[in-house]
């Protein structure tokens, strides 16, 4: 029944040692994620919202509508944003070991707004490419309206934190000897096969970019 | 493109017709998750945390070491709970109507945390049971000990909020002569088979409710 609870803020820092595999284990966590749960705080309380992310190097993108009160409060204040992947459950002897295999990535820091033009449209391009690669160069780019109606922040993966759990319960020794039944439930996130527009133009087919995600397993997020 | 931004705090009680329906849909949402992400404030800053949740009746239950900060410092601070299930990619004719397929409930308040033997006993169950049918009645019962090293919060369901994506992609009228594959990518989360303990005792079988789960389709989270 042990939580999720979060690494120590800083361990990155205390941890000087460990922060190169800690820093490839951050992208690769980062870079499996569909989604991300965004804190920040809206009049005085923290609310944690859902939202798609993309990585270029050591920058986290997040976008949304100019009028997402949540996102444009963002480059005023410190924020958190946590990355989660569960991989499975971890069912132990006794119900105190029960947990969850997962893989965690925190991260703080004070976004900034993008507003050059170019790095904006990277930003979006990276954000797309994260979710569905090959998209960029199919579907209709944005126009300038379009543009002007996302919002854009930048957030560097300087102060950031990975929590894993992985492997078979770890149970009182004297639990060993139980007849209980122990071991894990993998957990996968995996894609169906394409649902076409029901206003799909006739004869259009499914392109290969997207017939490979559905053939493969997602990201879990 | 557009995120998954959060409904307004209040929405529930500003759409009274809706609340009984939402409420249904709440229920449903928290009931297939299997990891909340916890914001809480730390020092100022919003921390995002994942960790694991239990519904009895309108009262969530959080759960965690007497030693986690992050869960300690609940009961003394509103904070907010968000449950998040990834349904699809929205693939769309235009990179701007680009979106997800998602259900996501948000929770406001202030916790209390739980100092009654039974309650505690009880809540702790609830949380098990939520991620592991049948696991309570077969594990291990905790110690005494064991139960003055976890901490377990109660959150009212009072204050909440849904938001829900589905369907296709809404894309401008004039796209829709796109010669682009539009639609969606389904996403689901699925349990593998049950991978037993290295150290498990010979001739313990997988209990079936194990062995159901991992033929079920898991919950998103």
């Amino acid at each position: 029944m042990t939580s999720l609870s979060a690494t120590a803020r800083t361990r990155l820092g205390r941890l000087p040692d460990r922060a190169a595999t800690d820093r490839a284990a951050l992208h690769e966590i980062l870079d499996e994620g569909m989604i991300c749960h965004l804190g920040v705080l809206v009049d005085g309380t923290p609310r944690v919202i859902p939202t798609c992310y993309g990585r270029a190097g050591d920058t986290l993108y997040l976008h949304g509508s100019t009028g997402a009160s949540s996102l444009m409060a963002g480059p005023s204040q410190e924020i958190c944003v946590t990355v989660t992947h569960v991989d499975g459950l971890v069912l132990a002897r006794s119900l105190f070991h029960h947990s969850i295999n997962y893989r965690s990535a925190m991260i703080y820091g004070t976004p900034r707004l993008v507003t050059d033009a170019t790095e904006k449209l990277t930003a979006l391009r990276v954000i797309t490419e994260a979710l569905a690669p090959g998209q960029w160069d199919v579907a209709r780019a944005p126009t300038r309206k379009e543009m002007a109606a996302v919002a854009v922040l930048a957030l560097p993966l300087d102060e950031a934190s990975v929590k894993i759990r992985q492997g078979p319960p770890g149970d009182d020794e004297e639990d060993y000897a139980l007849d209980v039944w122990a071991g894990v439930l993998p957990v996968r996130q995996t894609f169906g096969p394409p649902a076409p527009d029901p206003r799909l133009r006739p004869g259009v087919p499914v392109p290969g970019h997207i017939a490979r995600l559905g053939t493969e397993t997602a990201p879990t997020s």
